[in-house]
């Protein structure tokens, strides 16, 4: 299994998660669920590859799907044990993008794309299935919500991956890396308030 | 013509009435019912082709483009003269579902795919189209909709496709058995009720 | 540079002012800024290089995506220096549409598309990195506002271009025929109001 099929893998599945428990916030059906979960599973990974002209991931081993659905009938008989639905949904979209993001740096890399198109890779697997997500079911995307860094930790994590081989580390060390930069900027935004300055010169909507 | 031609100026007929349906709740110009009627008309196979690698259907033939034109034309004139636009929408919706799926499962067939691809761009195929349609006009997807069989119509009719080609049966026959059950599942959904037991062990958006 | 890289460039920027402006509406911050702006300026380019199975254009060439960054960040600095944010919005959209479709015209004719699919590139390389920005950011879709001309300008634009090139016109005067069309039909709509009749026989939404 390569890199990027094990980093697939898991962004797949923990997606599929938050997905499930999105549908499950709009009290869907199993299939509904499985839709949901399907869709934010595979859509960063979709966008990124029809863009870099790779064959879809999931097209060639279908067995993606199976892994998000499993998940989704997973959440659909279990979410009721959760305590905080959202914050779920939070936490493991956090543990997503921080598989995502280097998956989609290990795909662009291997492509031999050049590196600003390897960040924007990174960004866009590691954002769009989230965001897919949202604007399918009416939630205030992720992506966009004031005050907290979404897409910062896809930026910045992108740019670790390539900093560490940069200086000349091997592959595994820079998605390593690019994982944890992700997740540590993304939970360190929802448990501690990080952020960058907000757009507020002037009241909104104007 | 080959069968997943003559599906798709079938779905591209229907889905175009719905869309132009969509663009008259909204009160758009003629030009927006065009606009609106084309996105939802090729929107599901353009995805479909895109994800395969095919060559987008209607960039090759863009007759479809036409049909799709002609459609809205029709809908602009004709539409007051319909007693309920919003149940004209519903069970056109589930026409054009019930020969989209095939269309897609032929297309994904012809491509050589693999089984639950075919199943998935059944489902894709079906129902991008009127989901794009929905979030773009602003309404509540029909997707979604909370107690009602959409995506389990396409599922299961793709499923049909899939049985009836291993029990032997020609391609033309699984196809029309596909259309039939998307169809009388859906219909019987809108007309029965009949629908999947939906999550709500909690109160929702908690 | 070839007239579709100039073009692109300048719908790009433009358009990357106007998804920064938005997103200034929203009040994100610096990064969110830079995501809006990138995809309002390159969403159109890539959906039509993905129809047309082109190379998406900014993966060959990721200074486009360093353009909308910069026009980003300067938006970021001076966006409380306007008057009114929504108008600027209003009148700079006009303008990166009146460039943005020649580029999809001319990128349509250069890979030797059919006419219609010609004209429907035009429409989509100018609307749909509005319609993007629109969607994720949940204004409403200026493609859909009742009462303005929007896809008609585009439209129109677009036949203007084909027309030029059918009578013997080169192809830079057809494009720049086709920029001062949309942009007059769109400019003039905005400042005088020209509008189509929109549909009304009935109360909407019913």
């Amino acid at each position: 299994m390569t890199a990027v099929e094990a980093l697939d893998y898991g962004s797949v599945f923990v997606f599929a998660l938050t997905g499930a428990l999105v549908a499950s916030r709009a009290q869907l059906d199993l299939v509904g669920f499985v839709f949901v979960a399907c869709l934010t599973a595979v859509g960063g990974g979709t966008v990124r590859d029809v863009i870099l002209d790779r064959a879809v991931f999931w097209v060639a081993e279908p067995i993606f799907v199976a892994v998000a659905s499993v998940a989704a009938i997973f959440v659909f008989l279990t979410a009721h044990l959760l305590e905080s639905r959202l914050r779920a949904i939070f936490w493991l979209d956090a543990l997503a993008l921080a598989v995502a993001v280097p998956a989609g740096v290990a795909a662009a890399l291997g492509m031999g794309a050049l590196w600003p198109v390897v960040v924007i890779m990174g960004i866009a697997t590691g954002c769009f299935g989230g965001l897919m997500r949202d604007v399918v079911c009416n939630e205030v995307p992720l992506v966009l919500k004031q005050g907290e860094l979404y897409v910062t930790c896809a930026l910045l994590g992108a740019v670790t991956a390539l900093a560490l081989i940069w200086i000349g580390q091997p592959l595994a060390v820079a998605l390593v890396g690019c994982a944890i930069v992700t997740f540590a900027l993304r939970g360190g935004s929802l448990a501690f308030g990080w952020r960058l300055p907000v757009y507020k010169s002037r009241p909104p909507r104007r």
